[in-house]
């Protein structure tokens, strides 16, 4: 009934049929000693002729963390999820899908593991919702490959699965800086703008994004010209004032004769095709397009290379949008639509149950029926319909162009972000979790998602900060952007029409909060940085749930409180006119920063446990988790601006502590071949006073530039101690 | 400008113009001495060709407590809010309008007033909205009385406002009771089926709902004959069962030849015109209806007595619905989806915007427009826009239905549950908060909803608990059953097409804790109805945010925690997969009670000052304050089942403690003439006992019918002292 092998360090797989291979995994398969099994233990397996349902009685304190990018909580139980790519503009509590498609979940009870299913299209994990004992599994397929890792350790299964799926890839470095978006600034004067209110109000920033209007009549891989005239010119003047710009790429190729993406396209056959072989049209933002068949390879080296005009004038920084894909409509149900006419003309009434009428009336739009009306034709198999293979669609569109960008500029670090993924995009891209809404409910989201998706490999991740959809409150936005200089993703974002939420498009007490928390945040990136790079090698997240750190009953259940990196916890406010907020400290005692900027807000020591810890607007909860340090820079504004000569080290030491900061040129791959310089920076407390060592590791490449350390640690009874060492360079 | 007078004890009338009266105010206003005057303060006055703003600048750590039925936190800053009844299906958390404008709130600051705008149509309140700092009130009018209540104390705004608008109604004792509803129960033998699965079940209920389905092609005052063939026996035999029948009561008049109410209506001229003087016509539920002009005394008093039917086969109760009026659409809305569908005719494309044509393809669904094409004609006054005086209609209904119940049955107390509600509503029936979600979510925007609202009066109100739309986990029921055991109405109800939420649609677990919940409910009554009797003669909330009875900083943060009566503290878990939640106590110890069920869970003490509580899904977080009691009885199938012949009194004494329970008949008005019998239990607390004193005021109309006290008392060590007394009813 299965085929099954064990791999890696404690790893099992259990293949059903001929599955398609989706790519998700980099551990080699071919060489695997295969044998025929029945079962899949722990679970009870059902086949059907459609498929196949696997079941597991749950006890009441069995916990399922994972499903990357949902709703729901961190634990997901009490709610079914629909991995089958979405867009989904309103993230209501009740939708099952969303724009991602992460099938690893991990359960944590008498016995824990992980599992990660292997197929492209539709799954659906019951988590005890249709029987609150039940996890239910549903695979409507009997070809796809399913990992079970077997382990009692939450890191250790993350560890596994990331072995068996491949590393995170590195952003550069300028992406742990500040980002600001909007749905759209739509010419060269408004992101100008932009930028120059940036810089006037001294807020430090790396990024403005080009949403679509940037486009000739939305059409992929050109630029407005009347909109940005001399574009190159405006890239290059941006640059030198340390902007990055990031257009947004979207999967659809406007129908229009003519328009050479298109005519490429068809020419080279890389559209996919209705049943007949013919282009399949569907409607999104330019009107009709087609959609490149990114499962093909040949289609996909086409798309990478189309990146070649951006880059030359020095873009290397993208977002790939609407790559579920979305759909708006096709022609078949405009005249679905259409036909509804005949069925209203002339009435006064509609009957006595006209809501039977409003399904009818939005079939047309956004139809998962579009899914199941174009096909790939893959290399060596008979065309596939896009249905059976749906949620690799983002995953190959990111993939081509992170690939097409790497050829492209092959020692230059692109930066990639998607809105679709799989297991798998990881290695090529980074995610934003797509069109949230300015609730406070969402904040909540963004905080647990963040966690979910690290679990799932996408350690570099983010949600648009004040919220994409509706309208803003200036507390919501200083809020949020509390909580975004804590994820990886820093990126404020709104759409066209609902308020604006750049630090100044508030009052003076709000923007005045936002450039202390954008400074603190661009303070952080030494820290920050070092421990994403530690947590790529180490394949264990970056953004950690505070069980996964500190594993107990009680932590289990903490999930609006997170681990920055190894040393860091944060505790965000997430309600509204809230001046305070509950938070649990897990073992050891903790060092409370009421943080409103890198150089303010009191420090004061907390002992494990409960507390209710107040926090003005400006102010963040921050815990340093006891004998371990963060560093801090001065803030820059933008990422790179001048060299880091001083760094400022911050914790409670009650033992022994240290940091190692990880130097490397921030924008290259050398990283990866260890070109890199580290800082170790160790604490040893003595009777009255405290030993510091300083021990460097010079990479003639990427120089060392800090000189000086300035410590501020703090012993249990809250006393600090501040002292200075230099660094010798010359170590 | 305006005209200005003092009346009661604090209060400021401002008038503008001339306003309509709408009723919401009972005191008289007749014999004021009114004087002109320019300003209103505190507020700053801006007056344009449209209307009036008022605009106070609010410090940061002022708050806004109020206008009742509305979503944002307890505390209404950071939110614009439109009062405007609406029928909003969605409650998502940028909507600003409900089905009920409650124009009362309380600025709480360094000075501290109530304000109530007397206006019935649209009024915005943006409270640090628009600018974080400025509370605006937008009155597009030049007719209105404003209110303002100058006093420091919350309890003795809200009681003033009272003593202005009238003390709200008491529903008949079974209203206590727990009471199920599905949208629908279509039929007899399915109401049959589920009044046996409570008894078969051992879950006490008092009421079964008849949702729309009930009546003859939804025409109101009828009963479908083939889904409830000899309904009067019916009536009778699940009145024999303890259950009443709550028929759902729509507004819209179904236009059909032959229809008695149409006919009747239309005869005698009582429906809203349009602008040439004919009957409106609007599509609801029936198809075209017309709409009662319930603004119309003449009208309220047929409509009224349409109920002489029903209430002659023995039915009270009723819930009105639909009332804001909620229209789906008209004629001419419908012709207008015509003329878009017939743009959308022949086309494949919809060019490069197609988001542009969505909102045109729902204009004609639930449009707002609607309400400025008909008119009601007032006594003495020309015909007034239904826009105009919009937020009037669902009150009128409620009050027309109320009057008429009470003609017909003089001195029985009716069951009115209303949908839309303005201001002074409180005085005629209770209401509900709409269509909520099964979402997490919503049980803290019930929470936050029931304590706003009983601030403007409505001490009677709940939500749907389980959540009317979407599917509900059965751990959301159990944490809402939890939540709605602590709030007056207590009503499961949930949508066609939902998965259903009667306590035994989930697992053997959910069925057993929701029977004890409902248990432990019904042992509270004699608490919760002797505290609601107090309450309305008090003038003071019976739902109370923890700040009205013990105001501080602190407790001005608690929106999730609120009081049941004087002495009981409920503090329900909201959170997904919670065991455990945490609370605040202010001053004084308190007795935590775990409760399960009536006759489970552990008492500690617990000091003043923030707790993580533990609370396993069968637990409800109860606090019962220092020196303060409650009682409880023997649960009953329901409400007036058997006699109550002993009380168990629980809770902390350190001091002295009293509680008086207080009987009627439960049923007629003559508690309001005073015939009440009270029963005082007092205890003091000696060196090493209790001190337990009764004492029994009789009524020879309802006697007295306890003989023993079960007591249960706890010291400040948790030591708990059991004792009895016997009841002398010879007293």
């Amino acid at each position: 009934m299965f085929k099954s092998a064990t791999l890696l360090n404690f790893t099992t797989i259990f293949r059903a049929g001929d599955p398609l291979q989706t790519d998700a995994v980099v551990h080699p398969l071919d060489k695997l000693l295969f044998q025929e099994v029945s079962k899949i233990p722990p679970f009870e397996v059902i086949r059907d002729d459609d498929g196949v349902t696997l079941s597991l009685q749950m006890k009441p304190q069995d916990r399922i963390f994972g499903l990357g990018e949902n709703l729901g909580g961190l634990n997901k139980r009490g709610k079914a999820y629909r991995l089958y790519a979405k867009d989904e503009s309103s993230h209501t509590p009740e939708k099952s899908s969303l724009y991602g498609s992460h099938p690893f979940c991990m359960i944590d009870g008498e016995s824990s593991f992980g599992i990660f299913v292997d197929y492209p299209s539709e799954i659906v994990f019951d988590v005890g919702f249709s029987r609150s004992d039940l996890l239910s599994i549903r695979i409507p397929s009997h070809n796809f490959d399913l990992y079970i890792f077997q382990n009692e350790k939450s890191t250790e299964i993350v560890r596994e699965f990331l072995r068996l799926t491949g590393a995170p890839y590195v952003p550069p470095k300028w992406a742990f800086g500040f980002q600001q978006c909007r749905y759209s600034y739509p010419d060269a004067s408004s992101i100008r703008s932009v930028a120059e209110n940036f810089r006037k109000n001294d807020i430090p920033c790396d990024a403005i994004y080009m949403d679509i209007d940037y486009m000739q009549d939305y059409k992929i891989f050109t630029v407005d010209q009347k909109a940005f005239p001399r574009f190159e010119s405006f890239v290059k003047e941006m640059g030198e004032q340390g902007f990055k710009l990031v257009p947004i790429i979207d999967p659809g190729v406007k129908v229009e004769e003519g328009y050479s993406v298109y005519e490429d396209g068809k020419k080279k056959g890389f559209f996919c095709v209705d049943k007949d072989g013919k282009e399949f049209v569907g409607s999104v933002w330019p009107g009709s397009t087609h959609f490149p068949d990114f499962l093909n390879p040949d289609c996909r080296l086409w798309w990478g290379n189309l990146y070649k005009d951006l880059v030359k004038i020095g873009i290397n920084s993208y977002w790939n949008d609407m790559n579920e894909p979305a759909i708006f409509f096709t022609p078949a149900g405009l005249k679905e639509l259409a036909d509804q006419l005949e069925y209203v003309a002339g009435k006064e009434d509609l009957g006595k149950d006209p809501v039977d009428f409003l399904p009818k009336l939005w079939r047309w739009w956004h139809s998962e029926d579009t899914y199941k009306q174009f096909y790939h034709k893959l290399p060596q198999r008979s065309p596939v319909c896009h249905h059976d293979v749906h949620n690799l669609y983002g995953f190959n569109m990111a993939r081509a162009s992170a690939e097409g960008l790497r050829r492209l500029s092959p020692n230059e670090r692109y930066f990639m972000l998607s809105r679709s993924s799989y297991i798998g995009l990881h290695r090529y891209a980074v995610v934003w979790t797509g069109d949230n809404h300015s609730w406070w409910e969402h904040l909540l989201v963004h905080m647990r998602m963040i966690q979910s998706l690290n679990m799932a490999g996408f350690f570099y991740c983010g949600s648009d900060v004040g919220g994409f959809n509706a309208d803003a409150s200036s507390e919501l936005v200083v809020r949020w952007m509390q909580l975004g200089a804590f994820t990886p993703l820093f990126r404020n974002h709104s759409t066209k029409g609902s308020r604006q939420q750049e630090p100044w498009a508030f009052d003076d007490e709000a923007l005045s909060i936002m450039r202390e928390v954008i400074k603190l945040r661009y303070a952080m990136i030494p820290y920050a940085y070092s421990e994403f790079l530690r947590a790529v090698q180490k394949l264990t997240p970056f953004i950690s749930p505070l069980f996964m750190k500190f594993p107990s009953e009680r932590t289990k259940q903490c999930e609006d409180q997170f681990m920055f990196g190894d040393s860091l916890m944060v505790a965000p406010v997430h309600a509204v006119n809230a001046t305070g907020r509950y938070v649990h400290l897990p073992a050891g005692t903790w060092l409370h920063w009421k943080a409103s900027g890198p150089n303010s807000g009191d420090r004061k020591v907390l002992a494990a446990g409960d507390h209710y810890v107040s926090a003005e607007l400006s102010e963040i909860p921050l815990f340093i988790a006891e004998n371990k340090l963060i560093v801090l820079s001065k803030p820059q504004n933008y990422v790179g601006e001048e060299q880091i000569e001083s760094l400022t080290v911050m914790g409670l030491v009650t033992d022994c502590a240290s940091f190692t900061v990880i130097f490397d040129d921030g924008h290259s791959f050398d990283y990866e071949k260890g070109i890199v310089s580290t800082l170790e920076i160790e604490i040893a407390k003595q009777s009255s006073s405290y030993d510091a060592r300083v021990k460097i590791n010079q990479n003639p490449g990427v120089p060392v530039t800090v000189k000086k350390l300035h410590f501020e640690i703090y012993d249990q009874q809250g006393k600090v101690s501040k002292f200075e060492r230099e660094v010798n360079l010359a170590q």
